[in-house]
């Protein structure tokens, strides 16, 4: 909100679903963090600690099927499951062996790799996640721009494991004064993790989506993507590929 | 979301935003409640409450000057002032003194009014704020079906104060076992409305609106929309036009 600003402060919005995106998106100069805790940024945090080199993002099953015809290994989820015929999904936990250790993967899942695409427009697209909290909020810090957490919710809908991620990266960046210009998605973000911080499992025992990875089987995934600081590395978006900012 | 379906209970879902209703209206069958705190639900139930017959509810500024021209009162609200040429705006304490009594009016806002236009073709949609919080709560339980609870926001951002009158309403209705189906946003509502009850005013003392109002010296209409059930009337849509439903 411009006529909030103040100074050379930064904003700190938080973005609660894709279809909020352009109500937020002002000005491509600043850092979008997109966040998909279940799983598909904690995935891709797993994925580049084991060595991936790249990371192709695309935002459907036709580009995806494409790739894989190409020879690439391919990874693909929808509605939390592997899709027939690909690589993998998005569980953090398929990249523990460093299998894909060097090589430029693909991957589409149902909400993170969208949003990656909404996003693309700004100055820097990075994917966040509990895994690599810290490193995101230096990353953020040195950037030196305007903030969108942005979180990829669930087809649309809000969610709140995102949210809480979001609302514990604002309290990290907000102890440094330049990002103090916040909105009202941010103090309701900041709030929620500050209820939540101190048992965020059983916080989200209701939530949608740990409900539906618990049908699934994926109480191990929902533990990896509640640990924090697992790696130092963010991803950071080049072009049309997710690079380590560390390579 | 169906998956989360279980037996005869009802659906309390809260949408954040205007942009985010496409994403939770999944079928006519159900109640909306549209919430504008600051101010326009609390200035149509305060209306109401001082005797209007009807009031009519324009998406923009083109339809309001049309009635104008008929001979209506209209009032017109943008960016929280009243708009140049027109009766009055969003104050809900302008309706005090009773000068509309028995009249239809017509009303256009920045956000509440075209939030009752985006929700008008489901089966109920009523007006809440916290001046009818008790009697919305009684109308969801009686009318036993699904409910959104429409969060008007600031241009299709976020906002704090709707968010809280969602919570507020989830948590009395969620007392009727028969409302125990709830989403992610409906435990993101009720949380902040826990941290919030005891001190809304001061909770809000960093939101945008409220210090959009402060600055705008309306403090007074702060406390009037922060006040609970200064009515028993829920203005229901019926048609095109908002009437009682006590008419």
């Amino acid at each position: 909100m411009s006529e909030e600003s103040s100074g050379n402060t930064k904003k700190v919005e938080v973005v609660l679903s894709p279809a909020l995106f352009p109500a937020y998106f002002e000005s491509t100069d600043c850092t979008v963090v997109v966040i998909d805790v279940f799983r598909a940024t904690s995935a891709i945090c797993a994925a580049f600690e084991s060595g991936i080199k790249g990371l192709i993002p695309v935002a459907n099953l036709e580009e995806a099927i494409k790739y894989k015809s190409e020879g690439y290994k391919v990874g693909a989820e929808r509605n939390a499951e592997v899709v027939d015929g690909f690589d993998f999904g998005n569980s953090p936990l398929g990249f523990k062996d460093g299998k894909f250790k060097g090589e430029t993967i693909v991957l589409t899942t149902t909400n993170g790799t969208k949003a990656v695409d909404v996003a693309k427009s700004a100055a820097n697209v990075v994917i966040g996640s509990f895994a690599n909290l810290t490193a995101v909020c230096e990353y953020i810090e040195k950037a030196d721009k305007d903030v969108l957490l942005f979180c990829a919710g669930w087809k649309d809908r809000f969610n709140l494991e995102d949210t809480l991620f979001a609302g514990a990266v604002a309290q990290k960046i907000t102890q440094n004064l330049r990002f103090q210009n916040i909105s009202d998605s941010t103090i309701a973000a900041m709030n929620m993790y500050d209820a939540a911080k101190d048992d965020m499992y059983g916080f989200l025992g209701n939530s949608s989506h740990r409900k539906r990875l618990s049908r699934l089987n994926m109480e191990e995934d929902v533990i990896y993507c509640l640990s924090l600081d697992q790696t130092d590395i963010v991803p950071v978006l080049e072009g049309d590929i997710i690079v380590s900012n560390k390579s």
